[in-house]
């Protein structure tokens, strides 16, 4: 099939390229630049790519962020530290974010006769994330069925596995997790500290192998 | 109600803005501008908001443009002339357009917490756009429910009338039709032969009403 996958550059979204690509898929990889702190993200992404011989786009939509978000990942807000919450992690909650960047994507589909896009959202967002649910896959999979003159597939294959199922599947398939960024702070380390940073380390550590990325800290905080 | 209204600046969605207004909602409207050939739409779309006293603002969606898009409207094919066509005006679709952009406006909705979004898609529209027919608007709209943390509701209240009736309820509510722009071609007075003039022209003819915008040529072309 014909993909156009939607990369972070973060690991679960890594971890899928990978897999697309294992698969036999034929893949072209699409990145967002809506403003976040985390654009180290961004350089993850294009490092995987490169060493994957994937073609590679960011398209820059900050245009759109002053609109929608005040978000602690694009504005002045801080983001906050420790485990994920549910009252905690929704400031960092970019209103229709999945809905716009896959909206995108399958316009990018339609257009260059791609049969699907794909995301890596999963099962550990949930809760925290209302775009990143079976609900709205399946709602806006609806959507990609008739909103063009031809049917687009929405692909979210990790969306019933959680982040350690991720970093189980990408060690088996030799993922560089040293090449995908996961903090949401702007520093040349990672903080280990973020929600998001916590969560990685936690991924990892229930598989019982050591993360190779570089940590400020790599203690793991009690949940709140 | 709280309402975002897209205005193009086309006749149908400056028709809508006097509507809502005149039903007493709070509106703001919301353009995009993606590289359309037909930028005067965006200058009526200013024009009517300061007449009105409505909050106008531009997103500038160009870096998206390049990858959905190599539709007449945007890039180098020619608009076709005459009468709108299937085959023929079907080079005039850009890719998930109103995905794209309606989904923004989502965004903003729910950032700014308003309760609805508009958009003036109509009956005239569905033989040539898939995402202007009514299963596309109630699919969106079910995204809309749950894709963030407070459903925002999609209005589309043209839907089943076409440019005649939208023109007949616009001469009821007094709209200023001097300034709005249909025009697909980037000419400073409309060409009166694109698909769009064609159209709106003869939404005024079937109102018995000349309409007040200045034409290159008002001669109704015979349906192909």
């Amino acid at each position: 099939m014909k993909i156009i996958h939607i990369i972070s550059g973060g690991m679960d979204s890594v971890t899928l390229l990978y897999d697309l690509i294992k698969q036999g898929h034929e893949v072209k990889c699409l990145s967002f630049n809506y403003g976040q702190r985390h654009k180290k993200e961004l350089e993850s992404a294009h490092l995987t790519c490169a060493k994957l011989n994937v073609q590679h786009d960011v398209i820059d939509i900050t245009s759109v962020t002053s609109f929608i978000s005040n978000s602690a990942l694009t504005g002045d807000v801080d983001v906050p530290q420790g485990h994920y919450e549910e009252e905690n992690m929704k400031l960092t909650v970019v209103p229709s974010r999945n809905t716009i960047m896959l909206s995108i994507a399958n316009g990018y589909a339609v257009n260059i006769e791609y049969d699907a896009v794909s995301t890596a959202v999963h099962a550990g967002d949930h809760a925290i994330y209302p775009d990143c649910r079976p609900i709205f896959i399946d709602r806006l999979q609806k959507v990609f069925e008739i909103n063009n003159f031809k049917p687009v597939q929405l692909l979210a294959p990790y969306l019933n596995i959680d982040k350690a199922g991720i970093v189980k599947k990408g060690l088996e398939l030799g993922v560089d997790y040293n090449l995908s960024w996961t903090c949401y702070r702007g520093h040349d380390i990672a903080c280990g500290k973020c929600g998001s940073c916590q969560e990685r380390l936690e991924s990892f550590n229930k598989n019982g192998v050591e993360d190779p990325l570089d940590y400020e800290t790599r203690e793991l905080l009690p949940k709140q």
